[in-house]
């Protein structure tokens, strides 16, 4: 349904004027569609993580810019960008995103603003199928046949405009014949895991092992892998990487065990203006999304709830970071700046 | 309810002849007994988990001998014993506390069988008690004031006759005004740390905080921890230990942070006929014990789900085992060995 070959899935369409969102809570179970008629429907859609993903989250609110230019024109688009861009505060692609649309919003007529708004959002989403199928071929690239590969998290089609980032370079990778064994985490509390990369690498014919996050260590211990494959939400001007929370977990784990790690994000993931990982804002989510499982509306008198939505793993541990402008092997401020002048590919 | 200088709380009550099991799939919800009144009753009370924690499980199967006395006398408990040792296959207790009442049987007279059992497992079940006591004023003695502590599973009164084992260090040191905070983890896939260590830990007025095993890395990382403190489901003859899914990854990261590890079981838990952790059968439990989490029945087309109960953490990676017989610091199996000698406490 995602592979190179065939139109890809995407969470998010754009048909008579509203944006569909494929609500992912649903998944695996059912496939429901929202409807987001205005730039507060895109909000919420983003807040309560009906889309996520950031690639997909940067997209999401393009066009919900583009849904307030429709009905508030100029006006609508400048109440809408904050109430957008605080939707959710670490992925840095949200912040990208807008800012472009930001630009369209200067430059463009009024008459001509929801047309050439329509069409920047529009770019923004091919612009990002591209860069997939780029990355996807970057990355596999430094896959020797035989690999096994942990992911966390989902980096697929749904958290993109379709192909996906890390998992994109596992479908490629898959493709060439090179991978002797794919695991995934569960991705606790919100099961993107087993609930929408399991999903996706079914339906790819992809064979796969879930595996929760706590079996991490004793896998690698016992059988070994060869890469942590992950996606990325902010990479800074050094290349430390936010990621879902429990990335940096299987980092050190990777590392004590002789396994590389691949972060596998879109240019506008790189933050250049934060200097280190040090000054990523972090999520913290409510209580609720862990306490649930516990089947616990509250937690109980005099306990706490600490539910941070991703964490930091330093440059230092990251092996190389793949990105539609190329790959950067042990990434450092000088390396990542590279990618952004002229002389890099 | 459950300090020391209070009746300590029990998962297990021999009331007029049957075993009363505190069913701890319901907690913290539900305050739910079951009634065993047959072996095969607490076989499976233990293989569904109502009742769970290595200490608790071997208390519950000697009473499960009484109970094959008592309705089948010596033919009864020949044939019930086989069938409570393959209940659970990784915790030791299990079989030292059969192997315990397999001595009462080839000793005791036929007419005193069952009340000599009876009184075996009475036994089993108060030195548990005692020895937990101890292991609490042993383990607290290396905390040192101002410390963070993480804890793993749940190791508490609810897996033991009472008190706990690594709950109970926490719970003396808390005691002992040395604590600065606590840390559980959920523990994924059955939330004993959810449901369980922090009903417990409210319970006993204990400040805590609830985190997903994935954020272990990060809390590490930005707050620090001074000890990784965990039970064990078996120890071997090295000090490898077997624990709860999620140990060793926590282990991994707590000495990649500069934390230390300390493992509280009591002397039944160390089997000396294992020469070290690659000999000790891992658990494997079933699939939808993971995909239920995300909603799934079963897995999708070509998806397997690993669910290892436990995994083994290396010796060299544990600061000090603390048993009822004293600790052992840094252990091997020279150590581990003297536990057992005379002249060792």
């Amino acid at each position: 349904m995602t592979d190179t070959s065939r139109e890809p899935l995407s969470p998010l369409r754009w048909e008579n004027g509203v944006l569909m969102v494929l609500d992912q809570r649903a998944l695996p179970g059912r496939t429901e569609w929202l409807v987001a008629r205005s730039a507060d429907d895109v909000v919420v859609a983003i807040r309560d993580m009906a889309v996520r993903g950031a690639p997909a989250i940067g997209i999401a609110a393009a066009w919900g810019v583009v849904l307030a230019a429709c009905s508030g024109g100029r006006e609508g688009v400048v109440a809408a960008l904050p109430r957008l861009a605080a939707a959710r505060p670490t992925a840095v692609n949200l912040h990208w995103a807008l800012e472009r649309m930001e630009g369209v919003l200067g430059r463009a007529p009024d008459a001509e603003l929801a047309t050439a708004l329509e069409a920047e959002a529009r770019l923004i989403q091919e612009e990002d199928l591209a860069q997939n199928r780029r990355m996807a071929e970057l990355g596999a690239a430094f896959i020797a046949p035989g690999a096994r590969v942990l992911t966390h998290c989902n980096t697929g089609a749904l958290a993109t405009a379709g192909i996906g980032t890390a998992l994109g370079v596992i479908r490629e990778a898959h493709r060439q014949g090179k991978l002797a064994a794919v695991y995934a985490t569960e991705t606790r509390p919100w099961m993107q895991g087993a609930r929408l990369t399991i999903w996706e690498l079914s339906q790819e014919g992809i064979p796969a092992t879930l595996i929760t996050e706590g079996a991490a260590g004793q896998l690698m211990q016992r059988e070994g892998i060869d890469w942590l494959i992950v996606g990325a939400d902010r990479i800074t001007a050094n290349g430390d990487t936010a990621n879902k929370i429990g990335t940096y977990s299987l980092a050190v784990l990777a590392k004590a065990h002789g396994a590389k790690v691949m972060v596998v994000a879109p240019g506008s993931t790189i933050d250049l203006r934060l200097p280190d990982g040090g000054s990523i804002p972090i999520e913290q989510r409510e209580a609720a999304e862990i306490l649930r499982a516990a089947g616990l509306t509250e937690a109980p008198p005099g306990i706490a709830v600490s539910n941070p939505a991703f964490d930091v793993t330093p440059a230092l541990m990251i092996d190389v970071i793949v990105t539609e402008r190329g790959a950067v092997e042990q990434p450092g401020a000088g390396r990542m700046q590279a990618l952004f002048s002229e002389q890099k590919q």
